[in-house]
């Protein structure tokens, strides 16, 4: 049996290559593919930033040894980031709700 | 509605709370959680190793602070390292199975 972390595995992989095979290098990620990743799978985080060249600048940075595309490497960074960051809101979240319910529990 | 992405990403952050919450700080594992999360969630990674010393020497590479517990930023360390791993197995299969294929239809 798959296990929820393996599962969480696949689908960074399954994810990957469902949008790098589009053109190009079929396990790179060109920036139309890149775009295309964030605009499909990150609509909010896209979104929430105002810069029209939010796509330009995290493609840059992901492609570490500037061969003009980001391999799953390069992807995995943004992901983990990504999530580091989203632990951190929902520990601030559930600090501030567990502070909220000992308040009103008059603890 | 959640993409495949979002939900491997919250699937990550639910897993490293099912077992960071076991004992001391419930946000970080103990060398016990760790164990409990590798056991239960990577079965066969640590069955394929004939090292039984395997946890204490991830435990030691992870815990970066050497605070005694893994954090879920040391945690996606690992994670990250694992993903890359499978991706590139995959990649390695899926070439040979193409090369095949070609080979097979006279290609």
């Amino acid at each position: 049996m798959t296990s929820q972390l393996q599962t969480a595995m696949e689908g960074l992989i399954e994810v990957f290559h469902s949008y790098s095979g589009k053109e190009g290098d079929k396990y790179k990620l060109s920036k139309l593919e890149l775009k295309s990743l964030l605009q499909g799978e990150l609509a909010d985080f896209l979104a929430a930033s105002k810069d029209p060249r939010v796509v330009d600048k995290i493609f840059a940075d992901l492609d570490e040894n500037k061969d003009g595309e980001v391999d799953f490497q390069e992807f995995v960074v943004l992901v983990a980031a990504l999530t580091v960051a989203c632990n951190e809101f929902f520990i601030g979240c559930h600090e501030k709700l567990t502070g909220t319910t000992q308040w009103l529990m008059g603890g």
